[in-house]
């Protein structure tokens, strides 16, 4: 089924440049490996935040904390998470 | 898979005291039958409150909003559903 | 460029229900036309809510303003838009 | 009686990981303990956040706030306490 | 055990002033059977407000959510309840 | 007159633990001298949370605030006072 | 002592102009009077809204919320009382 | 001095057609003049919204809340007022 | 023209006491400075809170900002402000 | 297209003065930049805050990421767009 995902990124003050340019490279990665994979289907940037809304298609509710908990930057993200169905105006 | 619905109902100021009888008399007969059905799974209210928090286990996101849409009392509701994981802490 | 919105639709209390169905048949098919245009490039229901997120792809900020306020319940939304920019770990 | 709690966590930034494991394994402990003895009856996490619902079913607001105090990761969490009655639909 | 609610009181535009001159002294009635049964044990205005906060002292939830739902006013009311426990600097 | 005030502890992370103690019993011989001068009339603890509703009966605002200031650990508080009126239906 | 008072005004869709007129000027009859007497010490006009700030010098709790209810407006209003005290930088 | 506004329109539901279309063109009239009158310098529709932010050029508080108050549809706005200094990057 | 100031002070966890204590003394004598030159006209402390309400007299935005600015303790400060007009019900 | 853009400063407690200096200095000569570029077309100072209100002109969203990405402040920054359209009464 599909979730809407609205992500905030916030490092502490003073994060260590070389940790945060590092972490950013393996959470790409990780971001591909998704979108490869076919869980993450929708990726935006909120213009002039470091925040983005995503779409996932995942089996449950498990599988996506799973894939959310494995986020390299997982543990600096405010993260919100809300079920979608489809619309009926979808053609 | 497993969703937190919290349920708050709100009738229109004047509403005709036995349309809501009825209603909620509905009301009671959907749930019986979600409860029967194995899809609605927990149902609590809220002390003080014209109000529910409610666990449903259903297959997707699309069961869960035409559940939701089917109960008589729904156009009087605001509801936020929150998708659940197993607990890591869970016996 | 793209636009998310979120769409929260409210009728007013007794509100007449040919009425209303009239106005989501319309609305419907004001959505599909906006679809086969390719302005209206992404649509979900929000489980349990009467709202939908969308994704819009526009020339500016004008041509999104008339298409939303060409929306046949556009007076009954509340709508809230964030615009977009492409997202550096998307394929 | 029965109470419906929402407990956000926050580690502040920097926080040890052994430290942290090392707390994580011994809230799962008092968790455990805390089902055995059939005060914590419900347990979910939320989707994509450092969070839980529960339900605890105890003698009195005295004896919910021993038991959420006790919990070893209790200074770094955020609790929210709702009072819970039977709701008149339940089968 | 004990709990702290407060109430918030709003009639709709236009409400009868003899219903609601009667609904008060109902209302009145009632507060004052609770303080005499023993469960309304605390009761002050909010200055400047059409509201109040009380200490209820009460078996259980379905005990105070039937009290609460017993007051004549109930119905235009907002109600929030804090459940209590002893303070440990209380004397 | 009275007072409702609300009070929220918050230590910053890291906070030593012995100063955390001292601060919590002088903290505590504070609230025992004001009950006992008759100017701390109501204390609960929140229960979940490392907060309280206290009811104060001073003279002025400047009592009030000379004596909230006075608290040990008043600089780790966030503190909402609201003034209170003789309700109605008190008996 | 001195309390910080905010006055949001709303009149309820379609009320009869004179009658509000009328309501408006009795308002300010009664403001009048308590500028007279010595209780409504400070008043101003929150620019681009139908609200006020004001400085009432009053006795007590008691007396202030019989001051503000004896408004005409009183029910048309949402009324935010915040205690005040001595500024000890006031010259 | 320079003040910025945000205004938000709200019309009642049910209101009547004809006295709308005539509200927003005796609205339109206003907002020329002010402009020709050099009070009214900056304006901009908020996409999606009933809504606008606008930039006012007055000699005070007092002309500010006039014109505001002067606005046909002033009486259906929700009006938030900034005042607004020269930035010293401003070139 | 005046404004409505709302100022909240919040020094970083651990601040050095006798820094604290020089600003505040500092920010006293220039508290002193501007009620001297007729700019701060309005000054109390909300009770129970590090903050005050205020009344500046002042000829512009600009000079507001330059003001507020050049108090010690800005950069420890939350200040909302906003704008008054006179109100017609003043004597 | 049009933007309007409000952007908030907050540097972590403790900041070095010198390295704040030289970041505003470069912050300057950005915005001077974006303005001769006819970017950045409209910039104030909230008047009390560390804040201001923009209004950009740019040819996507991705354009303003970009611009406001390379902001030196940017990481210090929280920042909150929205979408400008025609207003139908600007001259």
């Amino acid at each position: 089924m599909l979730f809407h995902v609205r992500m905030d990124v916030k490092f502490p003050p003073g994060f260590d440049p070389e940790a945060r340019a590092e972490l950013i490279a393996r959470e790409r990665e990780t971001a591909h490996e998704m979108q490869r994979a076919g869980s993450l289907v929708g990726l935006w940037r909120i213009v002039g935040e470091f925040a983005n809304f995503s779409i996932f298609e995942v089996e449950s509710g498990d599988e996506l904390h799973r894939l959310l908990q494995s986020l390299p930057m997982f543990e600096f993200m405010m993260v919100k998470v809300t079920p979608l169905a489809n619309h009926p105006s979808k053609l």
